[in-house]
């Protein structure tokens, strides 16, 4: 269930309470990518305390590796990764096309090789479902074909035709279950739909109107920060939430920076994921208002302050940029979990900030 | 300070307590490696939850990176790490008789080639005292010569005797500061003397009595486990520890695996230090009573029971052994984190174990 609690009154940017059988998640959110069913470098009591309320994983992964089998005996994702807050589950659709050797796709599927293995593995909009269903996500999502920019208007087309006939498909393992489906009241998670349509303008509003009446609770906006120039991905982005109601939840799959996070929610997206902070911060990159700084830079040498003066993380409040350059010049496992920290808690403070700009109405 | 407060009736055991100017440390005691300034994979905080009380830092890392310089200018070594409990510093003769390439050993000192960046380098017995009071640390050991095993009587004579020439070296730094030097009263760290001696008994019982004649307020036990059977291991430190005064802590330097430190404490010792528990845990070995298990192994694969049944530590109220296993498969950072924390947690209870049987009279 979602709440509007404040609406900007320039822009669709909103505040809002997004409500999951695993908890409450204030919106506009940030979430930690646990892409194999861990935040990289930091345990989930430190991922509680960064301030996150939802994690995102991925299903492509984790369907590989360790397998449904492992995940189903354990109780559940949650209880196997010892995270008790809510989790999206990614659908696998950006994973088979950026990381597996695609065999074949078809409307019946997707035919790829393991990027671990090379097994050859088929997913099925259905599979992929009862894939999230097992692991009991709060919000699941539906097989999608993701294209890369630039992409033709004629693949593009096929790829969202393909993801409007995937999320059709996608309610099938649902209706067994119940009548109705999609319930944070049975205690289950919710099944969003996923817009695509590449960057031709027309394809993005045909691909919302085709999601839209198939009446999910929630959407993702794929096929976004795919290689395209800024104005690009916010024209397509403004497009695709055009056509949806306004009232429901949207995520803006993979985004992104700061800068466009601060822009997307603008146009009314209220859940973010993406790997830079975590990938950045064991890169050895952290992350300030003034931007991005490299740790091992000879200045931090003797650089006795923490990495961002203000912040209220556990790093900076307990370590400087000269004991942290000196961990990482010295191969130390200790500053990645640092600098994650860190960076997590920028985007936390980031989003903080924009809920409480929403609210008072300067956004 | 070393105060004892219950003593075996059946063996040299005890158990006591440690002030030092950083806290108090409840002996006999296991010490946490932070040889370059950090416990590997864990933070302080994670630390202090472990249960450690001290931890053991290395002054020939510290004195070759990040240098004096960054750490006197941190406000010491406590500042600069972010840990405000106790810290034994080592010497550094070990590391530099194992790790660094070395040009030439003699009374004044020895000369070698950093195992950083070949850099040559003079340590002096002054100069390695000089170092750990910048450090600030609690408790400061000498420059001292190991030798490996075998060696021949001829070698071992000459460490221990260089031993001995260093150690009252070691004093002359402190001149100046004080005419008690040994001051937890000001506020400063103590310099505790090594017993070496190789695997020869008289040159054992020689070393341990020179060392005694200076004074010092705790002994480090020096040059074993380090390759010799355990028999011989034991005997060496009993002579060692026969010819010391019983009522000074001991600190049996690098050792050991849980057995070792079992028998160890029948001996007199207090302290120990070990890279066992956190290095096994990198690469994948876990600790039980029953002893070391690999979490790779296959059979892990659905087994979703913590790494130790009954073990309080946050690894395994949190964790099971298949997700452990997975992240490891998965090459994820964090089970070195979960793997750390509960090795060490079975160390600090098996330190918790010994002195409470010391206590109840049966050890």
């Amino acid at each position: 269930m979602f709440k509007i609690l404040a609406k900007s009154s320039i822009s669709k940017a909103r505040a809002g309470k997004l409500s999951t059988p695993h908890g409450e998640i204030d919106t506009p959110a940030f979430m930690p990518v646990g892409t194999q069913g861990a935040v990289k470098a930091v345990t989930p009591e430190q991922t509680t305390e960064i301030g996150a309320q939802i994690i995102l994983c991925n299903t492509y992964h984790l369907y590989l590796r360790p397998g449904l089998d492992v995940i189903r005996q354990a109780g559940g994702l949650h209880k196997f990764i010892g995270w008790s807050g809510p989790i999206l589950t990614d659908s696998g659709g950006f994973q088979v096309f950026s990381l597996a050797a695609i065999r074949k796709v078809e409307d019946e599927g997707v035919r790829f090789s393991s990027h671990i293995d090379g097994s050859e593995q088929f997913l099925t909009p259905e599979k992929v479902i009862e894939a999230q269903l097992v692991f009991g996500s709060d919000i699941m999502m539906p097989l999608d074909e993701c294209v890369k920019h630039p992409s033709t208007r004629s693949e593009s087309l096929t790829a969202a035709k393909r993801t409007t006939l995937w999320a059709k498909r996608s309610l099938t393992p649902l209706i067994p279950l119940s009548t109705k489906w999609r319930g944070v009241s049975e205690g289950r998670g919710e099944v969003w739909g996923i817009v695509q349509g590449g960057m031709y303008k027309d394809l993005r509003e045909q691909s919302a109107e085709e999601i839209r009446e198939l009446d999910f609770p929630g959407y993702g906006i794929g096929g976004l920060s795919v290689g395209e120039p800024k104005e690009m991905m916010l024209e397509m982005l403004g497009i695709s939430t055009d056509n949806l109601e306004y009232d429901k939840p949207k995520h803006l799959m993979g985004v992104g920076f700061p800068e466009d996070i601060e822009e997307a929610v603008k146009f009314g997206i209220d859940l973010f994921d993406c790997v830079i902070p975590t990938r950045l911060a064991r890169h050895g990159a952290f992350l300030t208002k003034e931007g991005k700084s490299i740790i091992r830079n000879a200045r931090f040498e003797k650089d006795f302050t923490p990495l961002e003066e203000g912040c209220d993380c556990y790093t900076c409040r307990n370590f400087t940029k000269a004991y942290i350059r000196h961990l990482f010049i010295a191969k130390e496992i200790l500053p990645l979990t640092l600098m994650t920290i860190h960076n997590l808690r920028f985007y936390m403070r980031l989003m903080d900030d924009i809920r409480n700009r929403i609210k008072g109405g300067t956004i």
